[in-house]
């Protein structure tokens, strides 16, 4: 039952950044909400998105709050009751279509260590051949922090090691400058496609680049309350969502005016 | 996150009864296999089966194994292992679209009783007001042997009430029957719709009928080896599978010819 | 793996009413916490607790958020983020120790019905050749909120349809009432055990009741910021408990003193 | 929830190679079976054992079945369902306790690989600090083949690399060795405990080693249809069952006569 290779499977994803709102506002109960998205895509290339959800929100700690289950996100109840009851001005929804990893929670998206979230959606082309050199750049003090076997885990750890909290865009930068020589050098043709998002819970980054120029679709809307950010629209019409351009990132840093930024740059800083 | 009135989600199935064959050569291995088809719907209504699967089987006992879990097919390990392992004569597998009830087990298709296996897709129409007297129906000493709380599993335990065990096709007519009066009774304008698969080991048997004319489809087809009836052809070409008429009932005893029985008359006769 | 008769299981639970606080607290920090009971049983007499775990909370709506899964809680990490984050002024936490009834989250308490929350330890002796009439008793507009097949449940829904909006003591006598006269005309020898704890997320009602004078434990402890019940003490030490009296009824009524309530004579007044 | 240092969690196995038999017969039937110990533990050091279970099993293929689950093994029906119908002529079972890693079906023990089956019971000192060394010795062709993220897959998948297709016994001698010697060089001060079987689905090997003399207990039993070795004995009394003694490996080749030899000497030579 693993796919056909070539077959892309696309996540999808959800990050909020303002007023504190009820989870269910925009991951549950909208018409075209992620939850209802998981289960009916109307856009994605994949008919369904069941293999696991992840809810990452911050409240009146620093570190965020993590729900991961691998039920489908339309059918259970305590992800439903969760959205319902909790308010949070910083959180990250996922619904994940894997690409052949197992479904474990520790596998779901977004991944936390201390106060960052990280989500991914997209692909790292011919990840068996170079996961060990992926998973070698992990620092050793975070190496024990690696709780599942995903690709998109070992990113997150390879970029903390990266300076993450300091420089997140050029962390991230600089993680995805060297995965792609990693890619090259193992002479891999499939292409490394990402489109993430990050925070530590104050500040949010959001990034869509690939290595072919198809990185997965990404929009942003700014209202009155806050700052939503996603993979796909969430209500079912275009109106008052920006697409990111690709090789983009989207700054979003608390009490400071929103700026797309352009990765390929800070990509060709980090040389 | 209860689905709209009037959206109709359908159930697929399959049931095998021949030579012993890998459960993986019907459930998991083709390309229009159960397991597939429940990723990545092409006919049917609904873009997703993920709200539970379940597999029944006969090898040695007289009482048939069962597994069901509400994760999806697709990414469930131990279905596949237990498909790749176990040859079986006669078998049931079921894939599972909600129509609301929890996502439990104990919720899942097929559903054993002693001997017998029962699976269903369709729907009774207004449910939930006539819910306590079909209930009401079921005979006190298999009134414990509700696990769940479907309407499937309570029309299953009503027809072992009436006699499924020495008449099976009368058993089921006659509850067919009774359940559309409650049902008129009630004023309920939404349809029965009543395709289902009933075996005790040896004989198996497939129905397919609605009040309104529309029942979920249903075939079936005779090879060397073995008869398969399903709701939608497994190997995505319509040769060699015959659709079971409207109205008709699959008759295949064990030693006997395969026989298309009117349905209608049944219930006519259990007046 | 049906437990032998006579064998009896305990579940544990806790309710807490006052400032609001990380659920944490009292639920997972604890060296005696109920997480860590549910691991390491002392004086209970049964090994483990492993068959669900339930969380029931109040923050900002009336009626409660709940959480309820099937795995251990002890290796629950959704559940001890949750516990670390959300703060509450009511909550109920409950470990299950199945009685024979299927684990699933259906069945788990506690069990929530618009703004009331209900959770039992105990046990309805020769609950499967009463369960009909109990059912029976369960009110026509609250039959299909019946979700699981426990007899807790349906005993919440009986007294719901009793009163409990109203005159929770009164309700709830009336239903134990009842329930017991149907075991004695059904010749029942086991007991009635009930120890349960209800709220409607501002007053707070805890039972300790049996017609065998063997009713499971409950203390209480009152303490500047609030009023803890649970059927063990949490902390490994007895200072600061006071175990309820048998036959009594715990009422702590928002804005007005904790007062321990005779049981028995509400029942007397049910008759 | 972590477990303090120094409080060792203890598994439980078992292995069996003979006459094709039901697995229920020593799973789940007998009184005090895996499951039944896995729900109230008697001689163990700890309480319980719910972080999973796992079943192995080999019938008509050369690849061994596999089944593993996180929830708790004495109320899963599907783990009831499949011992009771599936005969195997060899087969481990597996309940876990863990030792901190999450509990995931990827975590379960036995691991299989090919045609191999590896479940252990034990302990790897200091394993957080030496992980990635232990990691770097699985060869490039079994580095994608980790699933999970215990230690125990780990040793297997290096053991493979060792060479445990040509010469078990030695390859498993060099893997302990070496592990042995990294903890030396890393300072660790707990203990390498390692009690463990490993099958090809012919021939059946078990180990009994620990550097502090203090290995968890193994015992075996040789009877007229077939041999099994346990973690405990699952009948409630030692008769019919040898302890393995400390230091030494149980080596039952097919149409061999069970042999007990010496482990400390293969590791001697190892060096």
């Amino acid at each position: 039952m693993r796919l056909p290779l070539g077959l892309s499977r696309m996540c999808r994803f959800l990050a909020y950044s303002g007023e504190p709102v009820f989870m269910s506002s925009l991951v549950s109960a909208p018409a075209h909400s992620l939850v209802h998205q998981s289960l009916h895509a109307t856009e994605a290339k994949t008919g369904t998105n069941g293999d696991g959800f992840g809810l990452g929100w911050y409240s009146e700690r620093a570190e965020p709050g993590l729900y991961r289950e691998i039920r489908p996100a339309w059918s259970d109840e305590n992800l439903r009751s969760l959205c319902d009851q909790v308010r949070s001005r910083v959180f990250f929804a996922h619904v994940r279509a894997s690409t052949g990893t197992a479904s474990t929670r520790a596998n779901c998206h977004p991944f936390a260590h201390r106060r960052f979230l990280f989500m991914h959606n997209g692909q790292i082309g011919g990840y068996a051949r170079i996961k060990r050199r992926i998973e070698a750049m992990i620092p050793d003090d975070l190496y024990d922090a690696r709780l599942g076997t995903t690709d998109s885990e070992a990113i997150f750890l390879v970029a903390l090691g990266q300076g993450l909290d300091t420089d997140p865009v050029g962390a991230m930068a600089r993680t995805l400058r060297t995965v792609r020589a990693l890619m090259v050098e193992a002479e891999v043709t499939e292409p490394l496609r990402f489109t993430a998002a990050l925070t530590d819970g104050e500040d949010l980054y959001a990034f869509r680049w690939a290595c072919d120029g198809c990185p997965p679709s990404l929009y942003v809307r700014k209202a009155a309350g806050g700052l939503t950010i996603v993979s796909e629209p969430i209500d079912g019409q275009r109106e008052g969502w920006r697409e990111v351009p690709k090789g983009c990132t989207v700054v979003a840093r608390a009490g400071r005016s929103l700026a797309i930024e352009c990765l390929n740059e800070a990509m060709a800083r980090a040389a």
